[in-house]
């Protein structure tokens, strides 16, 4: 046995099950050992952002890594701004990143990188494998850190004659993982009395906004009526019919501060203190306002249902608030395409149980208020701000979610930095169904233009953020890469190919066809 | 004027002209000074890996860096890969990194991420600007370090608030180029008495293979009779009817080496000591036989040109030596299309003074043969072996090219990594032939599996090397984005199609479809 089929052995063994891939030459008898670990199930990738987003997707939707496999510093630059998104939301992933034998190392070949110091900005784990021997428990090591908590991006080098040289002895260690802890008493009884006493809002975040969090946080706001909202951008929210549903935190930071103005306290419930996204000239970065004690419940390494719940108890909420039961949806529009009839399409359809990820930016801006009492689902979001995530997350959720439809609600501008995700839908036949938002625009560019105070700009400046002269053809580029797909123009062409798409098994990929607000 | 205005009045005196950009909301004042400073012209890429392969192309035919404009640290990511090639090739590239406002740092949002990190395994020049007043000479260091000797990818970062400050005083430097060193003479006399006494090969690279470098080499082989080899993956090689030829060293390990087989002087000229491109369990890394002595006639900070010429006059070498001059084409093909009716094909009809960007890989093999007595022409060849590099550096060198034509043959498994590069073709317009050599497969990777000696591997290993299921209707993606494409199947179309393209102003792309032979 070599070093590569003891890593897979010990990938299947602490369930790491799943790899995203887009192999080299240094890679080889890694593929080669996908013959020999028949548990472990490669899916290949036609470009390493596929690969790591994937990973990211996967990980949310299942609550356990998804191993990636990379070649050299390249592969590993390639995949760094959908890991970048995995690594602001906590997201375990395992990296696999190949790389020149030790020995060859000193011979300076072309694809010698600095592996580590890529991986140093993703500020998760990192090691690289010095024997065959050490292959398997550093895998189990790598495992073990990519949980956390807080969860994280873990890279494992991989050394193309580590893989290929045999291992004295073998095993397959257990991931040795932390436990998750518990939040003193004291401080839950610290926040209790805070929110007592003061104008208080909650913000959940992380595991906060799964369905045992939110539960917890309904009794609170009952009891107390204080505010609850929800980081701007979820990991996974759980949503729908009978779901307690906070207040998103707005993205733009002249709305969330006032959605905290007179607040006396903000008590941070796996979630950090908030600031704006950006910079602007003429507005605070800092969003909570002056005098507003801010006090953490729960940071992102302890278990913050639970302090919820604790923290709920402590205030005497009642067991079972009143939460709104009825399934509501939005009546299917007719007429023009814009975003509140976008937004109604997909609330007047979406299917139960289904995973929703979200990059519709500026054109989705009416999909939470669409949706929020459609029946259950999960809602994905870009966690870290690098477009070109949605696609690659289907990809992954749709591997994980076990036959659960993944609506994948995309923009012309964000899907043009990972189209490539579409042909390994194809190719694993995935439930996907894309909505792509075109509006031939980076609208949202357009629009933080003037807020940055570049008010004086003209037709050089606006060109650069125009997808116009060609205008992209995203159906066709979706049907070159194996899914099919059609372009709508109005709202009951958009109903029609939606409830088609729901039901069809595989992908399908619907381009709706949006009228720009900016050009 | 602000930062942002002042930077582009710095790269305009410097004579960067050219920004291959896809900007963010932090860099929105970099894009509205676009409209002050009309020297500068931006250049939308869909993904940041068109961009910086696009700078790499700019400057292989220009001699003069371009700027990229990326979105912190996710898009240096993005365009990493790319930049690697650059970084390996030694080619000059500054880009420009926009970053959160100095002071928005340490609210830790969502894109906050360690560029310097990223930055610093590109192994060039990095520098913030801290302030909006320094941003122009700091853009001049940055020109400056990007020309070496040698060239380097020179990264500045530029935080928004830089961007949109008002400079006190305003100034646009010149950049202070490191002035490039002859070779001593002590140097050229020791490599010349060694020349004259052992078997002598040159290896030439870098500047080396540029008409004058060339041209020297002629005069050294025709006095001595050394064998002159060029290194694997050249940077700019001149190439055609009346030009040196030397020979290429081979890709391959064990083939390389028997080319250097009983060589007692090795004379670096240009270029490092060659080793094999991967490391394999049984070829030795090493490709330089023992007792063979390893001299440097020029490294890579002197005038590599000049030192050959030095060289030649040492050897009381002739001035003219005889260089084939006859134009000489292979025959248009006809019949089946595989390695040698393209190379073929493409020989037959390679237009003179057109630059060709050569990612075809293992479809290539024939290439260089059937092109060596063509019309002139360049030959610019992925130099860092992190792939996707074809298309986006064909964008940037037919933008560099002033109206020349531009042949990138590309392959499948390739384009796939930076497809996006070809809306920018037909936005801009740009004068670039694709050939795009298809055979639905990693082709090389199915050669190296065997290499490795990864021998056993099932249909789990053969799957996540082959393209297929579905096929990639790479033609379909060329006009999605705008490229009016159609997909050949016998040597005879292909020569339609590409004298058609070569007489066609702006770009087209023809899917060459070859039978693979490892499917």
């Amino acid at each position: 046995m070599n070093g590569a089929v003891s890593l897979l052995g010990a990938l299947a063994r602490n369930d790491v099950t799943t790899c995203f891939m887009n192999p080299g030459t240094s890679e080889m008898h890694f593929v080669a050992a996908l013959d020999d670990v028949h548990e472990v199930r490669g899916i290949l990738c036609l470009f390493e952002g596929v690969a790591s987003g994937a990973a990211d997707g996967f990980a949310r939707v299942t609550d356990r890594p998804a191993a990636t496999l990379l070649h050299l510093g390249p592969g590993l630059g390639n995949a760094f701004a959908n890991l970048h998104n995995a690594r602001r939301a906590h997201v375990p992933i395992l990296n696999i990143v190949g790389d020149h034998a030790t020995y060859h190392a000193r011979y300076d070949a072309p694809l010698t990188s600095d592996i580590e110091a890529v991986a140093s900005a993703l500020d998760g784990w990192y090691r690289s494998s010095a024997r065959p021997d050490d292959v398997a428990s550093d895998a189990a090591d790598a495992i073990a850190a990519s949980y956390g908590p807080p969860g994280c991006v873990a890279t494992l080098v991989l050394p193309a004659d580590v893989s290929w040289s045999e291992v004295t002895h073998n095993g397959a260690p257990l991931a040795r993982r932390a436990i998750v802890g518990d939040v003193p008493g004291h401080v839950v009884d610290a926040v209790a009395t805070a929110v007592r006493n003061r104008a208080a809002v909650l913000l959940l975040g992380g595991t906060a906004l799964r369905a045992r969090g939110l539960a917890a946080a309904a009794r609170i706001s009952a009891k107390t009526g204080c505010k609850v909202l929800h980081e701007t951008f979820p990991t996974v929210l759980d949503r729908g019919a009978g779901v307690f549903a906070p207040e998103r935190l707005n993205y733009l930071a002249e709305f969330a501060a006032a959605q905290l103005d007179g607040a006396g306290v903000l008590v941070l419930c796996g979630a950090v203190e908030p600031a704006s996204f950006f910079a602007y000239p003429s507005i605070p970065s800092r969003l909570v306002p002056d005098g507003c004690e801010v006090l953490e419940l729960a940071g992102l390494t302890v278990d913050v249902p639970g302090a919820l719940e604790a923290l709920a108890d402590a205030l005497g909420a009642p067991d079972h608030p009143a939460v709104p039961e009825a399934l509501e949806r939005p009546g299917r529009p007719t007429g023009a395409l814009d975003t509140r009839s976008l937004a109604a399409a997909i609330g007047s359809l979406l299917p139960e149980g289904c995973v929703v990820v979200d990059e519709s930016n500026t054109s989705g801006v009416g999909l939470l208020g669409a949706t929020v009492s459609a029946p259950r689902h999960e809602w994905l979001t870009n966690t870290g701000g690098a477009i070109g995530f949605g696609l690659p997350a289907a990809v992954g959720a749709a591997v994980g979610a076990g036959g659960r439809r993944v609506v994948c609600i995309e923009s012309d501008g964000s899907m043009s930095y990972t189209p490539q995700a579409l042909w390994t839908m194809a190719r694993e036949g995935l439930d996907v169904t894309v909505v792509c938002c075109s509006n031939d625009s980076y609208a949202i560019l357009n629009y933080e233009l003037s807020r940055v105070g570049a008010t004086a700009s003209g037709e050089r400046a606006k060109a650069m953020l125009d997808l116009t002269g060609p205008t992209l053809d995203l159906a066709a580029t979706s049907r070159s890469y194996g899914v099919p797909a059609e372009t709508v123009t109005t709202a009951d062409e958009l109903v029609v190919a939606f409830e088609k798409s729901l039901a069809t098994p595989g992908p399908s990929f619907i381009n709706a066809r949006l009228a720009s607000i900016f050009r």
